[in-house]
């Protein structure tokens, strides 16, 4: 019932570290998504316990709490047989007035672990952390800017639907501008050859986008036409000026993805959040809920696999 | 030392979930009781390690932080060989405004774990958590109706002093309204033919109980004499509306259970308290502390056979 | 390239438990500083796993959070194959009103762990807890008493970079009134011979020391002539009493380990700091920097194969 493994040539996959979609080549996305396309294929097998990473050690250092991603790498490491370690910073008393490069070296150097995944809400955080330390570094989010990871399970689930990512056309829509899941998948989906759109009321718009090539739109009545694939995005009204939305109602009447929205994209055009979903805010339980149309809890589950290949293809070809 | 192993017939265990002690038979309970037996004999012996959950993934999702009970599971996850993935959500930011039904799809499509462990504070979320996702859900404690574990714990304690439950006469005492404990005992010890009694004072005393044939007293000198065992409960003043005792110390007064009133049951009468205990206010010391009267400590050792069992029951007979 | 491991006779290591240094004879603490070595030498082999605790359950219990001291515990324990449970009562809901007794005797119950590992803020905490458990117990820190694997882990951080300790001279720099690190170094130092000396504003003196022989001055000027080793310590702002010292500015210039001072010890003196630090109050940013002089990240990296060998000799002696 699997497909054959395509066999990826890991030896053309060249970094250290995974800090974000646009150091990676299209090439080098490919095998990424292979092998994550084998891992995904496997899961349910319960005999399938690739110990890979037997011996190893991952940590985790979140600077910012989030336990879908957390808990997506620390299962991810551990089907493949890794010790996991959890440090949330946050809650930590480490902080004590320490600097950045003082916690993350003393940490670095205390665990001495073989990979160390990075949340944390300023810009270039992932970046700094894995020039200071000997091990690889995989950025699971860090300020508005990227959160390769995820870019990299949407991809996947595109795939697996869709078959490839090239000459689709996707839109993204809502709060791009604090949307780090919007920049990633922006840089990402233009690699892949996809044509990309961005919808999104003018101050939720960003004013400089992270790649070239990506149309803006700021009705869903004009940008859906011809979608295959509709993107929503959570409304992250913690980050928001006040009085950057009217209100939640507003926002859903103009913007919301709704079933009478999703018939202006192209027939049959597939629906995608990163969650956590504000529901009949950005988006109608009707669509969200649409086993023929949604592609939310796909994702979620392509996150595991994702992630395995990441620390698999990392770690493996030290 | 140990005594042979009384072979359960574990076809004859029909369960998907342990939602709750009302779903079974005196049968189940008594092959879940052997089966714990089993694992408390052995979990002294330094050799005895039975792997037999290795590659399996165990999920705690607790909706209201408990120590205790997340840690006894956790253990006894780990002493089966089973892979541990701890989520509290009281605690995270999984909330965002996130639904329970989008936030359980979420974790359980992430991890797709073997099992889940669930605590929440509302009646019935460990059931509308078990009907939305495909693996055993173990209820560790949900509002005041339920906590299984804690009953079948309890009724093993019982079991390996008395031999049997049949016949016991067993006094719950105290704060009975607020007590999932109580709720669960009062089910489990009559189904198994034991004789229950519930003593409480009248604003502790819940209007309709869970199961029939419980006798009610609102004194400890009416309630106790012919009691074969006394289990004290934990006077929960953090659900207590204002008022609803006068004092911890008229409390004490009245319904403390001290060596004079323990002296009103039957001679060698055992005391019981699922902890943690306010001494002195439901309990006097010399009554928690007497090595030939309680059974605390040995309620609080046989939490880990007891989960062991349930845990090999709901997963290997998958 | 590494020294051949000199044997250490364990039958000569007779302690069930760590709670300080004091508790130690010289020859013992040589033989954990051997063993510590041996660890510390084969850390970076990637095939080195020394799975001597498989099966076996370590458990933290820290009633004062901290991650550094807890991580490095974690990973002893992980890489010498044993499980870990972790508790941290600080934030936990075990309180709820019990005794440190009753918190203890119920959470060993349960998890029947082969050793625990106890931070607390009160004096004596981890020996109560030691005569109520049937395990060893490690002190990870206690009140300003004693931490002794931190006075371990940097006599063996000594000992790597000066071949012995004896007759070495030491100054211990700052607030030596608030560290427990201070007490558990001047009790080691004294015991293995070197020649200890204390440096501290009047306020931040200790009025009784722990240990006889340890000289006290009140001036770098007056205290650093002739040291072979400077170790600051970090100025514990959170336990000073308002107006202990005028500013940290102040403080800086009368007792920050800049380079002029550091250049009044021995020629080549090396600098230690147990972190985490506040640069530029207690040491200056090139001293701290200076990799010809300053010892700081290897006694973070010397935490983990010291906790090794502790765990190693307390687990597998009993």
């Amino acid at each position: 019932m699997n497909k054959p493994f395509q066999k990826v040539d890991r030896s053309r996959f060249r970094h250290e570290h995974l800090i974000g979609i646009d150091q990676l080549s299209a090439e080098e996305i490919g095998i990424i998504l292979a092998l994550a396309d084998y891992y995904a294929d496997r899961l349910d097998e319960k005999s399938f316990k690739p110990d890979i990473l037997r011996g190893a050690l991952v940590m985790s250092l979140f600077f910012e709490d989030s336990t879908r991603t957390r808990t997506s790498f620390e299962v991810a490491a551990k089907r493949l047989g890794a010790d996991w370690v959890n440090i949330n910073i946050e809650t930590s008393s480490v902080k004590k007035g320490e600097s950045l490069l003082d916690t993350v070296q003393t940490l670095y150097t205390i665990a001495r672990p073989d990979a160390i995944i990075v949340r944390h809400k300023e810009y270039g955080a992932p970046r700094f952390i894995a020039q200071h330390v000997s091990c690889p570094v995989i950025n699971a989010g860090d300020s508005w800017r990227e959160h390769p990871t995820q870019a990299l399970l949407d991809a996947l689930t595109i795939r697996r639907h869709k078959g490839d990512l090239k000459d689709l056309t996707v839109a993204i829509c809502g709060d791009i501008a604090h949307s780090r899941v919007a920049a990633s998948n922006m840089i990402l989906l233009t690699k892949m050859g996809a044509n990309v759109r961005i919808i999104a009321p003018p101050l939720l718009m960003p004013e400089k986008l992270p790649v070239n090539g990506v149309a803006k739109f700021t009705s869903m009545e004009e940008g859906l036409p011809g979608c295959d694939i509709v993107m929503a995005l959570r409304l992250q009204k913690e980050r928001m000026a006040e009085g950057t939305i009217a209100s939640e109602q507003a926002y859903f009447k103009e913007f919301g993805l709704t079933p009478e929205r999703l018939a202006l994209a192209k027939q049959g055009a597939l629906v995608m959040h990163p969650g956590p979903m504000n529901r009949n805010v950005e988006i109608a339980d009707e669509v969200a809920d649409d086993p023929e149309r949604s592609l939310i809890l796909h994702q979620v589950r392509n996150g595991v696999p994702t992630r395995m290949a990441v620390l698999d293809l990392l770690l493996k070809n030290k």
